[in-house]
């Protein structure tokens, strides 16, 4: 492929977004993000993915296997590659198997512009306060399996576009439209206006998520496990719990995510 | 408390579970295992709990918080408390917040005196291959939620009484039966001859789960994320897959097995 440009040096200044240790820094950059990862890339080259890339970046030994996959790469997006040596010497984030991108966040949607982009028929979720990577990025990658149509997360929760949550997320990250904003009153109030049904997921819900009746727009709102979601929270919306054998009932939040998702999964159109 | 017994130095040989790097080596003295933090603990000491307890190991600085839980220690299992200096000079596996046990394996049950204790309508998840700590710690976690009758693991899977496994499980590997031996269609044999509906997931199911019937006997085959089951293993079952929106249908294996076990839970007797 003659698209490669190979590095001479660690320090070369166009892969500087690649030595960035701390993921906020790199927002500061332009509204960076790290990809990474054999997965992750295949959604980030494929027409899913909802954001531009910037460069990529990848060992030597590796291109030519990753060659018909690196020619879906958009033209004008710079693929460089370097010896073993000169990505050991990059300081920032690991490399990852040989494979790194970084992502551009463009002009992000606020919560009131994504929701008014909905289809009638909708399923949204929101994940509050939920400030664990694996958690976030799980819950991102059940949104792109079950076809949620948006995510809408508080700014409690950690940004779905951190290294390990896009990779937890298998991509499913690049894929859901989401926005992070505000406190989880105020996207309830938005989402409430926009006609949403309001099912909040808890151990001590009121309903049974098996006997729940789709709504044509449902919003899922999850807390993080332990504390779950505020009482003041749970008191203006639906409670839902998922039926478990009564002297355990502890459920992963992206476990919940999942089987919620799965039990309010649109009709396929 | 009376009970408990301050160390005076790191080196002390009643402690010397703790310091063992390698789990596999634990497992040579004698069946043993490491159990961390408030959750676990909570399931360690309560009646659910199917393994006998060797020791607890806590910061003194935590002693007189966690006295209600430590008062249902049974009697006879010691009670180490030592300073953080000391904690700090144990070599082997970090304390987790300040609580450490160690469980004795004590006498195993086979996956065929397992199976044959079960009752007539019963639930079994059977991971095969599956190496990832947390996805086996996730699937142990559902399998207490949703009431599962035993667990199978072929020996490629990770041992459940790994230290993170069982963290990840929230104690669920400590309450849930299970076995771990030999290859997948040894342990499919032995399901078959007990009258068990072999359901296989897979992305390429041929039956989807939500229209399934639940099966008196149902067993849950889950394959390792990337290579999934065997097609050996899928022509000899009933393939069963988890509707998803086609152009994303990835799901993780500790996901998958929440979503299926609680299709599948048996009612509340």
């Amino acid at each position: 492929m003659n698209r490669l440009i190979p590095l001479a040096s660690p320090d070369d200044p166009r892969i500087d977004a690649y030595r960035v240790i701390k993921e906020r820094d790199l927002v500061g950059r332009g509204g960076r993000f790290i990809l990474e990862g054999r997965t992750v890339l295949d959604v980030a080259l494929s027409p899913r993915n909802r954001f531009a890339l910037e460069s990529l970046l990848i060992a030597e030994s590796r291109a030519q296997a990753l060659a018909p996959l690196l020619a879906q790469a958009p033209e004008g997006v710079p693929i460089y590659t370097a010896s073993q040596a000169i990505l050991d010497g990059i300081t920032g984030f690991h490399i990852h198997r040989g494979l790194l991108g970084v992502g551009l966040r463009g002009a992000e949607p606020n919560a009131a512009e994504l929701l008014a982009r909905l289809p009638e028929e909708a399923l949204v979720v929101v994940p509050l306060g939920i400030t664990n990577h694996d958690n976030v990025g799980g819950i991102m990658r059940n949104a792109a399996a079950f076809g949620a149509d948006a995510a809408l997360f508080d700014f409690a929760s950690c940004d779905p576009l951190y290294r390990k949550a896009i990779r937890v997320s298998v991509g499913g990250s690049l894929i859901v439209p989401f926005a992070r904003e505000g406190m989880a009153h105020e996207l309830i109030d938005l989402l409430a206006a926009q006609g949403f049904e309001l099912l909040a997921l808890s151990p001590a819900g009121a309903s049974e998520l098996s006997a729940l009746a789709r709504p044509r727009r449902a919003a899922l709102l999850l807390g993080a496990e332990g504390p779950g979601l505020a009482p003041d929270i749970m008191a203006r919306t639906r409670t839902v719990r998922i039926a478990m054998r009564g002297d355990f009932d502890s459920l992963n939040v992206a476990t919940t995510s999942g089987i919620a998702l799965h039990a309010l999964m649109k009709p396929a159109p």
